[in-house]
């Protein structure tokens, strides 16, 4: 399967490392809106193009992965590109889903293309598990909880912030909420009682290090509704402790069985990821195989991870996953 | 949705339980080999019939659930009833799934039918987050955990030693192993690392508690690998504390992501049931929706859950589950 990667940041490079691990995976361009000869890239021999010359791969890739963000990238990148490729695309913009969905199905549909939207691990994994443990138990309730991990957003915010320098923040699931859950008591949590917020921040010289603290404690939104911890920490210590963008979480269902629903049951799904982007690049590539198959196969239009027999995932043979993994 | 039921042990009863749930689903009859006038089920109205009467139900029945042992019943049943509906089982001798795959396969594609077989939780739920966890992480280890519940076939061995009344024996993860797992450590862990074994033994009168604690713990295959831990425990209690069928499990795969498999991940997908067969139904039924689904597409033969796009199992349109669980 020949892949194309457009967009060559954190996501762009862990989805060339997951085609590395992935033999039936070539990875044909690395496409960039920036200078090319500025772009490095980890994979020997494999060229970085500019993005206005993408159409010369036209034929040349069977998927395009589209690397980029999901407030302006993604929402123009997938539609547009599903008219000269098969795409996929990791767009986690969980309300405008259904438009953008509505987006890249016409597009591919009209150009004989197949399509991927949302795929990742939430959305994506987690979606995929709240929707088996919904058809399986009807009757129960739904828990997310994300983290111990890095949120972009909430250290975007951070960083925004006058007389910070630098900063980072964790979501971090409350111990006892997951307990709660896991015990199948079905609890009502607040906001407050599932995630706590903990940010590692580098003040300017000479910054009100109180006010900061106390204008990110305030932020609605983003932490005023969470017990929030600021640490205020040097430059060299946020590189040295807090490089990693590592993130994970928790789905839960609980629910009833039973004529009189007297029993309960639990089913828990979770993810503990050193890399966030190494981990989404490694979901990507899997359904980019599918994708590719679907597309074979005549089927067109834009599909989520909802729509992919999960058979289309793996490079072995039906007789193979049967016998040694069902 | 109208459904037929083979067999009205446990798993019947569980199967009849979890349509109830199912406002799509209609019970239209339950079939036993028994004398019907002796088998009460327990949603009214639906008639038990001999299953020597079950082709008179051709044209009645969109799936006929098999709800029979995988040791004798399903490998006859499955290929002999996929000739006259769709079927359904949840046949779990694992060495054995690709010769029963293409007896059911065969049957079904000459007669029009479609056919899924092992659909549960192991195999089942499990099967998928192996599958699903192999593809995302191609470099990596699995584990699968069982318990803590109870096991069928090692309840009966005890049974069957001299001087046992009745007994019924829990199999049981070890902590430390789930714990040296999840921590991604990868280990090397034997059988007895795994599990633990826990037996009430009800004897009979007189009879030598030393005998059947000793042939319990060395009986191979089924306890000497393993630290088994034998009580002896009065009919009563027996009834009393130990009458549930609970079970459950973890899955498990460890792996790296990252160019040089610098990051580690874990995927953890566990369950905890209060009732194993309870819960098994409920799946098949979520798993019948998609056979008839399937079916009505003319898609053809015997299928497993690998074979199975997610959104089949849903009630809902792809809107809506696009909108509220992606």
């Amino acid at each position: 399967m020949k892949i194309g990667i457009l967009g060559y940041g954190n996501l762009g490079k862990g989805v060339e490392c997951a085609i590395k691990q992935n033999a039936d995976c070539e990875l044909v361009a690395v496409f960039t809106r920036r200078d090319p000869s500025s772009v490095k890239v980890l994979t020997p021999d494999v060229p970085v193009v500019s993005v206005d010359d993408i159409e010369s791969y036209v034929g040349k890739i069977d998927v395009l992965i589209l690397a980029g963000g999901s407030a302006t990238d993604l929402p123009k990148q997938t539609p547009e590109y599903a008219k000269l490729f098969n795409v996929i695309d990791s767009f986690d913009t969980h309300a405008k889903i259904p438009e953008h969905f509505a987006n890249v199905d016409a597009a591919a549909k009209a150009n004989g293309h197949t399509a991927i939207i949302s795929c990742g691990w939430d959305p994506g994994m987690f979606s995929l598990n709240r929707l088996y443990a919904n058809c399986i138990l009807p009757e129960g309730n739904d828990y997310t909880f994300w983290g111990k991990g890095v949120s972009q957003g909430h250290s975007d915010a951070i960083r925004r912030i006058e007389g910070v320098k630098n900063g980072k923040q964790y979501t971090i699931p409350v111990d006892s909420a997951l307990e709660a859950v896991r015990s199948g008591s079905n609890p009502e949590l607040t906001t407050r009682q599932k995630h706590t917020r903990e940010c590692f921040v580098v003040a300017e010289e000479g910054a009100d290090k109180a006010k900061i603290e106390s204008e990110i404690k305030n932020m609605p939104n983003y932490f005023s509704d969470y017990d929030t911890t600021v640490n205020f920490i040097s430059e060299e210590e946020l590189a040295t402790n807090h490089a990693g963008i590592p993130h994970g979480g928790f789905v839960f269902r609980t629910g009833k069985t039973g004529w009189d629903g007297e029993y309960n049951n639990v089913i828990e799904y979770s993810l503990k990821l050193d890399s966030n982007p190494a981990f989404t690049g490694s979901v990507i590539v899997a359904y980019a195989r599918a994708l590719n198959r679907m597309n074979n196969e005549g089927t067109l239009g834009c599909k989520t991870v909802f729509d992919v027999a999960p058979s289309y995932l793996s490079p072995l043979s039906d007789e193979e996953i049967r016998a040694h993994l069902l």
